[in-house]
């Protein structure tokens, strides 16, 4: 009786959960402009209803009474309790605080990046690490204050594991991104900003989605937003959204980006449906999923031999004199840049690692925030070579510190590591290996629906990782990706022993 | 600091509601089809925990402890305790069965009518009646049961009310209508089915309603929909769906009956939000605001003599060889149909008193419902001379009572008159009528804001309609109404005192 009734209270929590997504969702792909400050109120009583619901203390009494039967219960109970645990451990004054601090800094980070002006967005940056900072206290944490963050996004994490896996990243890519950028054009990019339009752009990039990665309409939809992202209400009612540029790869790249996202909620396995098993193991792990479709699969040479005909239907203007090693070459050109968002591959780590470091040192106080611009600034000029010209292309650009989202980065490229880690260990199965080179997934979709998705929360990062790979995490794989890669379309030497 | 507890917990019941119409307005225009089952199930837990929240005892206690200072507050408190006190009359225990038995009620209904069986229904729809008895028990009455389920709809309405109307309405409008079933054609009806491009439908549709209503996409927007409805989260967040059909005036007026809807919610004072007074007076309130858009305006002989050239640009293969003054005879048919949603201005309210004496029968017992489908028949061939050749396009053919919404139907009728009684108690304002005359709104617009949006639920029905025309609601205005525009429009003499 006590685990229904604790069951029924996670449904709860979980359909109000599910609501406040759609209110999110709607708000960014049609919502009328008038309708912006009663939509933030709704969503405030949504989440102030939800937490009150899920951390008051019937649902401790609940957790304490429960006497679960079975895998699935035990998985319920242990990640309802690691939730409740770290709810209950913010005091609600705390977080008060911390949303007002949020509000604020977040309108002075608006104002700040279109004046770029870091003057204006310092004093709230100051609060954001001192708020983050007492956080991790009334969190708790044994080595390092940025655990506690951390845990958040990719839960029982150390900030020690990431801070050697990204020193040995750094080490073995940075040299070959400087034989890179000595490099010379690998292809014409200027077919990639051939006019395309824009619903033939999205149609081709939904149909390739739905061929290659198993999305379908009767699950998912897609639209358009400002910024793509992924949303679900559960594994199916699912949402994607994309956006159209001149250049036209990017509602390709991000609607496969977003259905990576997408096919994990969808794996899940529906035993866990309406508790808070039911989402991705952590923003590493789903990272992994989104950058394995986006890159690994559809930035690789099979898949363009396999969808080059369907790209000519779709935009045969695009494609006149194109054929699919040349748009393979284009789509994979390695160019250092200011903006994180842009990066390819090779370069797209270097920006979170300088993000995280400077986290690292305005937590320990090694770095007052004032520095932050000229660390910044030095940090890029040291990696990529480029120096920003105004700071809202620089320490301004992301909207992550406003929103008070420390710990958050690294997750990124975490992401991007375990999902050539992942992928080299799903194509030890040799039908997986044949699939993939000749851009058939649905043997590597089977493999990750059993070692990745199905398990939703109830695996750790690192436990799913030692489970579904053999190995801890590392960068060895991804470099030895990079490598392989890069060496072969930009013509270079391939260098052994990396 | 109570009455702030109050606003408050009003408050968030209110953006529960919110988040419950969003949800299900989605479900209507764009959920994916696996979606429905977690819908439902959120459905269900929003309007539960908004129900717990508005009826628990601590409500209660607020309602009595509150010092209201002001008209505004004092409304609130009124309307509020008003609510309180109805949904805390009926137990929980009872409310579940209801529940429950509309479910199975819902789907018996959706059998039967596919079959074109009352057979399969009948038990069900006696349940219904059960339910509807005991519910007006509990709510208790002074005269007739009928009057505690109408209270739901028309607040401080009652049934002897509606059975004097809707005999002086019979009385005097079936020899209208018996001359003009004996009259031809007013026009050649083929031009409402010509063809007409879906997008550019909705276009003219959407449009008309900005320039004549002032539904503007800033805080309203308009979808697509099985069903065509009025939905908002609040009077800046408005949706309106519409269908295209091939008879193409049904998304026209379709569009500018929901504009009337959307714009009453619109015109409700901001000083209501997020209280149960921000929303219309009662369903018949309402509809006299749907119905004066779609009916008293959009069929108007000014509406179309000033919007012709706009339907011109839209579609010129619909208007070629056609003027103003004819499209107008052709939109006004008078055509005695079997579906009540299909009927004209003349022929709809039979529907609705047959549906309404029906109701009354089955709650006095006087009529059984194994004898219903001959009743409704019976009924319908004295009034319009048309027997259903099955019982799916007559007994069948509305969800109400399979949704236990007894006491609902007389709404559209009282709607319908109120539209005529208000539109002629504008008109005493000289500006009013003469912006009328030549489809300018503004003024009415201005003097429906005034005299009925911004009141919200401050008002009942009857205070309303007395405050804004000087006379209880009757059948008068509309019975000189439909003599009046539809001799001349046939061509019949004019008979006086009517």
């Amino acid at each position: 009786m006590t685990m229904n009734d604790l069951m029924r209270r996670l449904g709860q929590v979980s359909d109000l959960e599910a609501a406040a997504r759609l209110l999110s969702w709607e708000q960014e792909v049609s919502m009328p402009p008038e309708a912006a400050t009663g939509r933030g109120q709704q969503l405030a009583t949504l989440a102030a209803l939800g937490h009150e619901l899920f951390t008051g203390p019937d649902t401790g009494a609940l957790l304490q009474a429960a006497q679960p039967q079975g895998e699935t219960q035990a998985a319920v109970v242990r990640v309802a309790q690691r939730d409740y645990d770290k709810a209950t451990k913010l005091p609600t004054a705390f977080v008060e605080e911390q949303t007002r601090a949020q509000n604020e800094a977040h309108h002075a980070w608006l104002e700040a990046r279109a004046k770029s002006d870091f003057a204006l967005f310092a004093p709230h940056l100051e609060r954001m690490i001192g708020l983050a900072r007492r956080q991790a206290d009334l969190m708790g944490f044994e080595d390092h204050p940025y655990d506690a963050l951390l845990d958040d996004y990719e839960p029982g994490m150390r900030a020690a594991q990431v801070r050697a896996i990204f020193a040995d990243l750094r080490a073995r890519t940075l040299p070959l991104l400087t034989r890179l950028r000595q490099a010379g054009d690998a292809a014409d990019y200027s077919v990639l900003t051939r006019p395309f339009a824009p619903e033939a752009q999205k149609a081709f990039a939904w149909r390739v989605a739905e061929e290659a990665f198993g999305l379908r309409r009767d699950f998912a939809r897609q639209d358009e937003s400002a910024h793509p992202f992924q949303s679900n209400l559960s594994r199916s009612d699912i949402r994607i959204t994309t956006r159209v540029e001149p250049y036209w790869p990017a509602c390709c790249f991000g609607t496969w980006h977003e259905a990576g996202h997408a096919m994990y909620e969808r794996g899940v396995s529906e035993r866990w449906a309406r508790t808070p098993v039911s989402s991705g193991a952590s923003l590493g792990v789903h990272e992994s999923q989104s950058r394995m479709f986006e890159n690994l699969l559809g930035r690789s040479l099979p898949f363009w031999e396999r969808y080059f005909p369907a790209l000519q239907a779709a935009a045969p203007e695009v494609t006149a004199g194109l054929d699919p090693e040349t748009l393979y070459r284009a789509v994979n050109r390695v160019q250092p840049s200011l903006i994180r968002v842009e990066a390819d591959e090779v370069t797209y780590n270097f920006h979170i690692m300088l993000r995280f470091e400077l986290e690292l040192g305005l937590l320990e106080g090694t770095l007052a925030v004032r520095d932050l611009p000229e660390a910044w600034n030095a940090r890029l000029q040291a990696d990529l070579g480029l120096t920003p010209p105004d700071d809202a292309r620089g320490v301004l650009q992301d909207i992550h510190w406003s929103a008070g989202l420390i710990g958050y980065f690294p997750t990124y490229t975490l992401g991007n590591l375990l999902s050539v880690q992942l992928l080299e260990a799903a194509r030890r199965d040799p039908g997986v290996a044949a699939g993939v080179d000749r851009a058939e997934y649905g043997p590597l979709l089977a493999w990750l629906a059993e070692q990745v998705h199905q398990h939703g929360r109830s695996l750790t990062p690192n436990e799913l990782i030692a489970q579904a790979t053999g190995q801890p995490l590392s960068a060895d794989a991804y470099v030895s990706y990079l490598h392989r890669k890069y060496e072969a379309i930009y013509g270079l030497n391939a260098v052994t022993g990396v």
